[in-house]
């Protein structure tokens, strides 16, 4: 057992980092209430349902997956299900599966009531690694990507890495790109263990070092008025990507494209070509360019103009940089 | 021109009231820059369009007059109109009018970006004593009054004492009952003002007081785990009757009218009833008690045992009493 300490005053909270820790839910969430665990279809049913064991009374609901039930419609379904179940203020909402469980059930629980306790239980790479801590919650609107949202801290976070193995192979590799983008940025050891081609044999340190790595970060800066913006390394030429590919590529997939096209070093270009081609990642991918610079200055709105970049030029160092939104044409 | 203070750490923000500050907002809110100012119908346009005339780039949205208009429907046209002008997190949004808007507009600024700044112009008296501090914005979902919403502080309250004759005089009276409220719970000066029929002549002083003490409260406990509750004096019984009226009552009358049913020394109850007479506001009405009293569950839910109430034996002092919610069952 390992516990990430995130220290946000009021709203602090531990990060539980334990093979089979799902199997003792009760013990480290507390559940003496009533609790709506939602889950996608995506996920295996029986996460959702040992938990609801522990629950004093429990209750399901399942979105469908994918990023398409970010949306107002499951968001509203949810409220109306907290409505039908009688939850209280002092009831609470479990997330049990990726980063689109955890955003959108995130957000019902920071408006419900004015905010209900919220637990994340992270079953996919990309939420282990990265997406459940850090109170970003979110769903996409009129087009646009997480533009509605808030920052609501999860009361706890409880990371099994058992159930790593129940994704299908695309997405558990697709999530180890943000691990990979958090070596690059901060943590070099991280960075190596992949490319030495342990990340599978060390992936509880993966999990562990992605984590403690975040949680430095966003406890220094939790609303993103500054340092915070390096965790978006590749992100902005991967959404553009991700928009220009209409979704057809996964997010993880974007992210490491992302980081490959925005950086300048051919050295280090190469090595993270060399690590995102050892775990079957994508390095570039067939879109069109036009639609993805579109789709960029779409995400940018009223900053039109300039654009903050993240830049690495040495393994675990990130700058940020701003720059003229259309000079990022090059780097599509 | 008075100036309070509200401390709430990097959420801070002050309140100004000046009568005529309207005309001179933008020396109190920066507005060079994209605004959505968030009126409806029943306030002059006027005010909206002043403030838009200070405003580098601004937008008005008017939403139909009424508690009704606190629903999702409108919500979601709000952030329509934000992304369709293309918003950015540094763009703001000024809500002018009542208790209504006040809720709906921090609202959506709470949400859209995951957060942006907020400046609340309250042009009515229920605003002006009462809603448009303390953060709390809210909609209506499901037949639940303020059930979906979250604590957003605005970053300035402009109050401008001007703008109180143009309500009704029905809007203004049902306003006054909240500074009536506060006076009983904790401001025994500001409750003989209104005995001694002073109300109209010390009317910014009566504004003043009356968010002097609720910034105390708030500041004191903004999330309403203590001490806030204090200021829903009136609002248990007052809120069921409201329901079980259909809402043909307004918020202030029905504050009134719960205020007097909950208070047991039958001397203050009748000095409370001698004030609300004073200003033509009711002190009862021919409502449903049994459709009322299932309001009043409906209204707890979660919590249907125990219910806090607040009750008043000395003007000036209140007490929270948790007390079986059936027994209420006798005040209505």
């Amino acid at each position: 057992m390992k516990v990430l300490h995130a220290d946000f005053g009021t709203d602090s909270y531990d990060i539980f980092l334990e093979r089979g820790c799902l199997q003792k839910a009760g013990e480290y969430l507390n559940l003496d209430r009533k609790v709506l665990v939602i889950t996608d279809s995506g996920v295996p049913s029986v996460y959702a349902k040992t938990i609801r064991s522990f629950c004093k009374e429990g209750y399901i609901s399942t979105i469908p997956a994918g990023e398409k039930s970010k949306n107002f419609e499951q968001y509203s379904h949810l409220l109306h299900d907290l409505v039908r179940y009688g939850f209280s203020r002092k009831d609470c909402i479990v997330a049990c599966g990726g980063g689109v469980v955890g955003d959108l059930a995130g957000f019902v629980a920071s408006t419900y009531m004015r905010g209900i306790d919220f637990y994340n239980v992270p079953t996919t790479t990309i939420a282990q690694t990265d997406s459940s801590i850090g109170g970003k919650c979110a769903i996409d609107f009129d087009g646009y990507k997480n533009i509605i949202g808030s920052f609501y801290q999860p009361k706890a976070v409880l990371v099994d890495m058992d159930t790593f193995m129940t994704q299908s192979r695309r997405a558990l590799v697709s999530g180890l790109a943000e691990a990979i983008k958090t070596g690059l940025i901060g943590d070099r050891e991280l960075f190596e263990i992949f490319e030495r081609g342990e990340a599978f044999d060390k992936i509880d340190e993966v999990v562990y070092r992605s984590l403690k790595f975040k949680r430095d970060v966003i406890v220094e800066d939790p609303k993103e008025k500054g340092i915070r913006a390096i965790l978006n390394f590749g992100h902005t030429i991967g959404h553009a990507i991700e928009a220009a590919a209409d979704f057809k590529l996964y997010h993880g997939e974007c992210v490491g494209i992302g980081m490959v096209k925005i950086t300048d070093d051919e050295a280090l270009k190469n090595r993270i070509i060399n690590v995102l081609k050892m775990y079957d990642l994508p390095t570039d991918f067939d879109y069109d360019k036009s639609k993805a610079m579109d789709a960029l200055k779409h995400d940018k709105k009223g900053q039109a103009k300039n654009t903050k970049i993240i830049k690495v030029n040495e393994v675990g160092k990130a700058e940020i940089e701003i720059v003229k939104t259309e000079s990022l044409r090059q780097y599509l």
